[in-house]
C-alpha cells in the first residue's frame, strides 16, 4: 500500500506522517504559561488544535460529536472512552488531513487556527498519571542485573518466569522530555566500618523503557481478562527512568527502588497508538515455562521497534550513539503486564502509566542502560572520545524510535533530559 | 485545663470534642450519590458542613475570607495552604462552636444548614491522594517479619537502621473506612516441582498503622529539611494497608511488593491534625546509630497514640480485642521519614499519603498484624472462640484510636472494613 498523503507537508524521514497521528497536549508557546493547554496530534512538522477542530465541529462521529474530550486540559477523558472512539478520531483525523480533502485544506483562517509549527509550542505530559508502575520485563536486562549484583549462577530469581515482576513507581516525578534533571543526593553502601556514603548520587543511568499509557479501567476487584487487555491500552511512549545505581543498591532491601528512582522519569511527549501500530506487530518471544491460564493469551505480539539512545556529554557538537535496542525483546507483553496487574483486583485508570522495565537486546550493543553497558563501571564506554562509567553533569541523553513502514515511518519523536548538578 | 465546651453534645467518651476538630469529607446521604462532596469538621456526633459555614460568611480570618478551600470536593486546595491556614481554620472553628458564642448557637435556620447527624452522612476519601508511599518504620515489626522469614541471626537488614526504608503503594486502591475488601487472587510459593500456587490467597492479613497527610508540597530538586519537615504534615489517619501474604513472599523479590498490597488500602475519614495531636507528643526512640544530619531532627517527637484492633467475625455479636499498640514505637519519625523521602529531590504535592509501616509493639500482644501476632500462622489466635491463622472471609477488622486528655479525647474513630469471598 502507497504511503498516505497529506496536504500538511510531511517529509519522508518525518516521525509523524498520516499513518501516524499521536496524540499529545501543548499549550502555543506565544501565549507563555497562561495559555491554556489542549489535546493535539503531530502531523509533519506540525501540530492539529483538537480543541481548534473539535470548536470547529469537525469531529461528527456520533462518539466524538457531542463530546468535551478535547477541551480538556488533558487528554484523560479521550483516554477513558475507549478504542470505538479512538478509531472515530483516526479516521475522522486521517481524512480531514488527507491530500485530497479540502475541508480544512482551503480554509485559511480555519488552517491558522488548528495548526501550530512544532517549534511554536510548548509539550506538557499529556495525562494525569493516577499511578506510575514499573515493569521489569526483558530477560537480558534482568539477566544483565542478576549476573553483576549475584554473579553468573542463577541470576534470575525463580519468580521471573512465572510472572511480570514489577514494582510501584512515582507518578509525581514523571516529566516532559526535555526537563533538566538534577542529579539526586542520597545515602550509599557504608565501606566496612564506615558509616553510609551520603552526597550526589556517583553511579547516574539512564533506563531505555517505553511504557503503555491506560485507556478505560476497571473497578476495585475487578480483573482484566488477559484477551481484553489491548483494548485498556491507548497507546505507548518512550520513557527514561532515570536511575541512582548507589542509591538503589544501598536502600532496596526488602521493599524494592525508591529515591534511587523518584528523583525523575521522562517521557515522550507524543503517544503512538496501538492503532497505528499495528502493521508492526510481531511474535512475542516464546515463554517456557508456559503461563499460567491468566496469561496465557490466544495472541502473543510485541511490536518491531527499533529503539536508540544517544548522548551528548557538554561541550560535544553532536550527540553520539551508545546502544540499539528493540520492543520486541520483551520478554512479558503489555498484555500480560496489565492483566497480571490486575488479577488480585487492583484498579488501573485512564492515564495510568506503565513501564516495561529498561528494553536490553541479548548482545553488549543493545544493553539498554549504562549499568549493564559498563558492567556495573567495570568496562568504561567511549562516548564520542570521552570515558563514561556513569552519566556525568551536563550529559545529555536522548532516546529516539520509528518503526519502518513502507516508505513511512511511525515514530516516536524523542525523549531527552540533561543532567544537572546536585544542589549543595 | 479544663476541657472545652461546645453548644452541639459531645459525650464525654466521644472521639471528637472541641479539642480534635479533625477534617474529613462528606455528603449527606439524603442526596444519594447526587449530592456534592464537602469537607466537614467531626463535633461530637456531629458533622459541620465548611461549605456551608464558609457561605454564610463565618470564616473571616485573613487568609480563609476570600478563599474558595471549603467550596471543593476535596481537602487538597486546603492543605495546600499551610499551618497560618489551619491554624486560623481552628480557632475560628473553636470559637464558633464554642457554648458561650452565640453565632452559630441561636440561629436555627444556620445551624440546620451546617450540622449533619454522624448517622446520616456518607463519608469519602478527603483528598486526592497523587501518591502513596509506606516505610517500614517500627523496629520490632521489621525484627520479626525478618526473624519469621530468614532467622533469627540479622533479622534487621543493615539499611534500616541508617534510613526510614520505604516503597511506592498503590494510591488507586486506597478507600475510605467501611469498604468492602475481596480477597485477592494470585500466584504464591510453588512447592517443590510443581507450578506456582494460583487462586484466593491463602494467608490474607491486616496491617496496623497510621499516615501523615502532606500539606504543601515541594518542587522536583528541592528537598525539604528535617527541621522544617512539620510543616509539610496537615494530620494522621488510621490505616489498614491489607496484605496477601502468601502473594507477597512470591512477587517481592527483587523489587518489593506489588499485588500482595494493591487490591485495597482502609484508611480512616478523620484526619486528625498536628496541631491537636500537639498536648500529646512525648519523646521518639533513641537513635543508635545517629543519623545522618539530613535526618537528625532538634525536636524528635512521636505522639502517644494508643492504638487497637478488633476483628468481628462472620456470625459474631461483638467484635474481640486482637491487639494494642502505640504510635510512639515508631523509630523514625514522620518527619524523618518526609524529609528522606525528598532528600533526593522527589516532590511531594498536597494530599500525599505517607504510611508508617505497620506499628507493632515490643510485647507479643502488641504486635501490629497477623503474621506477628500467629507468627506466620504456627500459633494460631483464639478470636472470640474462633481461631485464626489468617483472615476468613466475612472477618470485619476494626481500628480504633484515642490519645487520652485530661477529661477529653482526641480520637480517630475507627478504620474498618469487611473480607469478602474471592471472585471466581
Amino acid at each position: 500500500m502507497a504511503p498516505l498523503r497529506s496536504f500538511v507537508e510531511v517529509l519522508p524521514e518525518s516521525h509523524f506522517p498520516l499513518e501516524n497521528l499521536p496524540y499529545g497536549v501543548f499549550r502555543p508557546s506565544a501565549g507563555g504559561s497562561q495559555a491554556e493547554p489542549r489535546p493535539g496530534v503531530a502531523i509533519g512538522d506540525y501540530v492539529l488544535d483538537l480543541s481548534a477542530v473539535a470548536a470547529a465541529g469537525l469531529f461528527d462521529g456520533p462518539l466524538l460529536k457531542k463530546s468535551s474530550c478535547f477541551s480538556q486540559t488533558s487528554l484523560n477523558k479521550f483516554l477513558e472512552m475507549g478504542r470505538p472512539a479512538w478509531k472515530e478520531a483516526r479516521s475522522t483525523l486521517q481524512k480531514l488531513l488527507s491530500a485530497d480533502e479540502p475541508t480544512l485544506r482551503d480554509n485559511a483562517d480555519l488552517k491558522e487556527k488548528c495548526l501550530f509549527p512544532m517549534d511554536k509550542v510548548q509539550m506538557l505530559v499529556p495525562m494525569v498519571i493516577g499511578d506510575y508502575t514499573d515493569f521489569f520485563s526483558s530477560m537480558h536486562h534482568a539477566k544483565n542485573c542478576g549476573t553483576i549484583f549475584r554473579g553468573p549462577e542463577n541470576p534470575i530469581a525463580q519468580n521471573w518466569f512465572h510472572l511480570p515482576i514489577a514494582y510501584h513507581g512515582r507518578a509525581s516525578s514523571v516529566v516532559i522530555s526535555g526537563t533538566d534533571i538534577t542529579r539526586p543526593r542520597g545515602q550509599a553502601y557504608p565501606t566496612p566500618n564506615s558509616p553510609p556514603y551520603f552526597g550526589p548520587s556517583m553511579k547516574m543511568d539512564f533506563e531505555l523503557e517505553m511504557a503503555a499509557i491506560v485507556g478505560p479501567g476497571n473497578e476495585l476487584g475487578h480483573p482484566i481478562d488477559v484477551n481484553d487487555a489491548a483494548d485498556h491500552i491507548f497507546g505507548l511512549v518512550l520513557m527514561n527512568d532515570w536511575s541512582a545505581r548507589d542509591i538503589q543498591a544501598w536502600e532496596y532491601v526488602p521493599l524494592g527502588p525508591f529515591l534511587g528512582k523518584s528523583f525523575g522519569t521522562s517521557i515522550s511527549p507524543w503517544i503512538v497508538t496501538l492503532d497505528a501500530l499495528e502493521p508492526f506487530a510481531c511474535d512475542a518471544p516464546r515463554q517456557e515455562p508456559h503461563p499460567l491460564p491468566y496469561l496465557a493469551e490466544t495472541k502473543h505480539v510485541n511490536y518491531d521497534i527499533p529503539l536508540e539512545v544517544w548522548i551528548k556529554p557538554s561541550g560535544h557538537e553532536h550527540p553520539s550513539l551508545v546502544t540499539k535496542s528493540n520492543f520486541s525483546h520483551l520478554y512479558w507483553t503489555i498484555n500480560q503486564q496489565l492483566a497480571h496487574h490486575t488479577i488480585n483486583g487492583c484498579n488501573l485508570r485512564p492515564g495510568d502509566l506503565l513501564g516495561t522495565g529498561t528494553i536490553s537486546g541479548p548482545h553488549e550493543e543493545s544493553f539498554g542502560c549504562l549499568l549493564e553497558l559498563t558492567w556495573n563501571g567495570q568496562k568504561p564506554l567511549s562516548i564520542g572520545g570521552s570515558s563514561r562509567k556513569f552519566l556525568e553533569d551536563g550529559d545529555e541523553v536522548i532516546f529516539t524510535a520509528a518503526c519502518k513502514g513502507n516508505g513511512y515511518n511511525v515514530g516516536f519523536g524523542t525523549c531527552t533530559g540533561k543532567v544537572l548538578p546536585s544542589t549543595p
